[in-house]
């Protein structure tokens, strides 16, 4: 039995959003569902009760990262990653891919795995499917991602084509090097850049390890957006129904709306923590950059619809005071409320679905919330 | 009958230590007390419910920052400073004098008051004391201070003398500008550098005014601690016994003790939350620099006799990590801690007069501390 279990709940009827339930060792998920980044063992600006107090369930965190700092080995001797860092929900970890591949120069990809150098010291490493394997069971996260290559935008289709069977060479040596299968569960991750036929190859390949779950990777990496909900199109319907679908790296509200519609079950993004240490606020009506001077003395709510415990008591005059005064309970503030704002509207979009609207509330949130 | 009101509860038989309660139109406040400091609006790293949380009841803020930034009107038409920054609790503000002496070449003192220019953008302003008393009505605080000068150590006596009596000249000034008296209370600040007739020249003229509470100002601005220490036995003592004695801008765990055992009510200080941002925790076993290379493993308490937020959920190893990897986690869980430290350790103390064994408790943590 997979630790990790995935039962589909609903299929909307005029489109592919569809409800779910992951069970995961830390607690049942509803799907879709967006998962908060908390990249160095915490997610920016936020207290673990806080991300519970707004309704967050699983959250990611990156294996490159921890594997660097504080050591993985470090992590499980204090017990596992849940503990280390004081979250009892489900942790999702990336394969540590994606993130040694941005290294750009600092990097070499060969059969055997990629070798790089940290960003912190520059000293040297290996990853390779079996030492992410090793990294994601020492961190003990609920889903662990395979060791993939996510190619750039845009890439040769005969690059793409090498890549991805290598990818699928990578996936049989995690499953076979995946040491902790009652506990963690282990989700494949298809690539094929922009080419529906190699998408569908790669689908076809993994689908065979017949897994609890499967990711859409090597989208939103600089391609327009137009392409990239396109392709997700297709993508979601190479994978199987009954297994999760997970899109990796993409979380702005449209891309949100855009997903569940096409069949996405999870999605993951930094986008809503980011831009709220910069300032930015998600709200009902749009982006607000609170640094703006039309704030100044403007005492309303942040977002006049939401209730989270930022908008509930603070006004935009106050928050833009924080920020311009570069206090750090301006990003605790603003980042609480992005999150909320997304995980609240995916809760919104999963009822939705369950009372057969989605399209209407989609409508609806579009018209509002103007340019994206 | 004035906003707030003092309660002598009981008197130490062995020190000059005294147990009282501040009524105040925010709350009832058990002395003595230690009061977080919120600078610009907003203690550093905590939102307002952590505070309560961590048992807070009163906290500083600064007039200097909040007239410049984000200006003292703004605030008043939030509907002060407590609904502004969400804190229900009592507020006590300082004049602003201290800040702007502290401007060193950007300051110019006459009788009328200071002329200085912003640390932030340059542009040129007065403080008066008819100025302080406005901008602090604007804020709503319950405790305003006095506008006075402190002269800087160590200081002519003949400057320090002239200093003093212009500091009574301020107050009468203050007390006659001051709107706001059912809902904001005044309380006056002794000068007389480390000069002990002057200490009592002092207190004899701002005592005159009946005010409903004083401070000692000018301590910890570079001498000894001995010196202070020395000053601060008789400075007590020249004021009344019936009013609370606030002792500025001084925190640290041994001059919390000191100062209690001398008879000082209140105190504040930037100390724990400042360390704090620095990775430095304060623990009933000495201070801590949680970066050191021994806490890498550390799995242990920060503090093993401490029950905070901070040190029931985490271990040394994570924070060490936090700190390293400069997130912002990290400055929230340390300055929680540290905060709840010295609030902790107050209600210890008060608990130590109540039950007639202040001594023996200022033994056992000075044992147990270590080096201050």
């Amino acid at each position: 039995m997979d630790a990790v279990r995935f039962e589909l709940i609903k299929n909307d009827e005029k489109t592919k959003a569809s409800l779910g339930r992951l069970r995961t060792p830390h607690g049942l998920i509803e799907t879709p569902v967006f998962m908060p980044v908390g990249t160095q063992a915490t997610v920016k600006a936020m207290r673990p009760d806080q991300l519970k107090e707004i309704g967050a369930k699983i959250i990611l965190s990156n294996t490159y990262h921890l594997y660097l700092r504080p050591g993985h080995e470090i992590v499980k001797a204090a017990g596992g990653l849940h503990k280390f860092m004081n979250w009892d929900g489900a942790i999702l970890t990336d394969s540590g891919g994606f993130q040694v591949f941005s290294l750009g120069d600092l990097r070499k990809i060969t059969e055997e795995g990629v070798s790089f150098r940290s960003h912190i010291d520059g000293s040297k490493h290996m990853f390779t499917p079996e030492k992410s394997m090793e990294v994601q069971n020492a961190l003990g996260s609920d889903i662990m991602m395979a060791f993939d290559e996510c190619p750039p935008y845009p890439a040769e289709r005969e690059y793409v084509k090498r890549s991805l069977e290598r990818t699928t060479r990578w996936l049989e040596r995690c499953v076979k090097a995946h040491k902790n299968t009652e506990k963690q569960s282990l989700f494949g991750i298809m690539q094929g850049g922009m080419y529906k036929d190699l998408r569908k190859l790669s689908a076809s390949q993994i689908v065979e390890f017949d897994l609890p779950g499967y990711a859409i990777g090597g989208l939103s990496v600089g391609e327009p957006k137009e392409l990239m909900y396109e392709v997700m199109d297709y993508c979601v319907d190479y994978l199987p129904k009954n297994k999760p679908r997970y899109l990796m790296g993409v979380g702005s509200p449209d891309c949100l709306f855009e997903g569940v519609e096409r069949g996405v079950d999870m999605f993951d993004c930094v986008l809503p923590t980011r831009v709220a240490r910069n300032g930015l606020a998600m709200t009902s009506h749009g982006r607000i950059s609170i640094k703006n001077a039309a704030y100044e003395k403007d005492f309303s709510k942040l977002d006049p619809e939401c209730d989270c415990y930022t908008c509930t008591n603070y006004s935009r005059a106050y928050l833009r005071h924080l920020f311009k005064a570069n206090e750090i309970l301006s990003s605790m503030l603003l980042t609480n409320h992005n999150l909320y704002f997304l995980i609240n509207l995916m809760e919104r979009i999963r009822n939705s679905i369950k009372d057969g609207n989605f399209l209407e509330l989609k409508r609806e949130f579009y018209n509002k919330y103007g340019e994206f």
